[in-house]
């Protein structure tokens, strides 16, 4: 099985190319694969697979319409090996694996997610842009970190968001234990931003994401923060630069969706070596 | 840059091959290579160079005598870049890469290492063996952990051990923050191991090591924990199997040294990418 292995801010990925959907992924071959003491390591596996290729998937079966716009399917697993319909930073760096191996040439392209089709395109600078989609606002929510009260605005991003805008550098704050949430709120828990303004459309941001811990990045993490320094600034939108503990993300906010800019960068490539997938498989 | 991932009870490396001793692996590199963030991710790299290609190393210049005995030197650096003399679980992966990769036939070799030559033998069910010197017992000595102390058993086994008895099982200490020690009896700080007895000659072992944190295994650590165990049995020595997080080892006391065994797993091979070298070499 050959892989590539990148990441986006931080947020790591093993691409796996599987062009004609020949290859079984079980769960229990995902979380091997991802998990950094017995397999490869990473937050999650892209399979990079021709979106002819799987019309067993049924959110690609839904997309049958428009599938000719977008030929590869992003098909994201988490590191349980689970799926998930999308992630903004994967599909980051799937788009730069996509342009490496020669697959599509450089530039403006659709991806056919279990969300939908993705505009993505690849500036010459290195850095990658996705469109994550529309913000949805549903309000003010709170959640208790160690002890304190942090008030925020409620997003939905795909994933549920708490987005809190803080007067003071989030270094400080003690993100080792999950955050205490209104399950009434958020009946399915949420991601939880903390945001410090910087300066004029400038934020920092850790985020503590759901089920998994604090990251080193977030991408509808990095746009729910954008809305919601945006809102505690009484601006409409615009272009934000969003710093992360892995590194710096650009939020472009405009009334049709939410373009999330950053580097995506392949690292290594390799093969799993045949006696281990024989084991793990 | 080639390079094989393996474990060896989930304690990770990064094997390179440089057989005339041609690559320079700063610092800066390694540090880079290990981060399981913006790298490949491991424990430790294993540079593998043939012995006489290295006679800048002064530990080398020391066994120049010897060396026609073990062609091949492990070069071993730590996740933060700096050297090491010895790793027990890495001498047991690097043994596994020579023979996989054909640059020793299988069965007993010699390796040179920092800490001088070692002897490594594979077995036939996949095991590989290395002799990691004899153990040197200091006397009793303490820990405090999570407000409770334990009273345990100091050793220098190459790195400095205190190696903790327990009379229950490990599972439930808290291990998150180190173990505090008395400076007077540790001036260079320590791993700590805590053992519960499970059946004749059988222990578990969970170690908190030293600049480190707790980790999956530690192959010094699972003899110090033997080592300890016999000595509160009042039994001379003998074979042990130590289970500890990532696996299980069997560690063989005699007086001419100290054997350690297990599995050397082998996950991928691959290339590090240029642009990715460009940017952190």
């Amino acid at each position: 099985m050959r892989f590539v292995k990148g990441h986006g801010t931080e947020n790591t990925f093993i691409v796996v190319p599987d062009p004609e959907g020949t290859l079984t992924l079980s769960p229990r071959l995902v979380a091997a694969l991802c998990d950094p003491r017995r397999g490869v390591g990473a937050d999650g596996v892209l399979r990079v697979v021709r979106t002819k290729a799987v019309p067993e998937v049924p959110e690609v079966a839904e997309l049958a319409d428009e599938a000719d716009e977008a030929e590869w399917f992003m098909d994201y697993r988490n590191a349980d090996g689970s799926t998930a319909e999308m992630c903004g930073n994967g599909l980051r760096v799937y788009a730069r694996y996509l342009v490496d191996a020669g697959l599509v040439p450089s530039g403006e392209l659709h991806v056919a997610t279990r969300d939908g089709l993705r505009w993505v395109t690849l500036g010459t600078n290195g850095d990658v842009t996705v469109d994550v989609g529309p913000v949805e606002v549903l309000g003010a929510g709170r959640a208790s970190i160690a002890g304190r009260t942090y008030d925020g605005l409620r997003l939905r991003a795909g994933t549920p968001h708490l987005a809190c805008v803080l007067g003071e550098p989030v270094a400080d704050v003690d993100l080792t234990r999950p955050p205490t949430l209104d399950t009434g709120q958020f009946p399915d828990g949420a991601n939880v931003e903390l945001i410090c303004p910087l300066a004029e459309n400038q934020i920092e941001m850790r985020v503590h994401e759901r089920g998994v811990g604090e990251t080193r990045s977030c991408g509808t993490g990095a746009v729910a923060a954008a809305v919601a320094a945006a809102h505690a600034a009484g601006t409409p939108g615009g272009a934000w630069t969003v710093r992360v503990p892995g590194g710096r993300l650009q939020v472009t906010l405009t009334e049709a969706g939410s373009l999330l800019s950053g580097p995506a960068v392949l690292v290594a490539e390799g093969q799993v070596r045949r006696e281990w997938l024989d084991t793990h498989g």
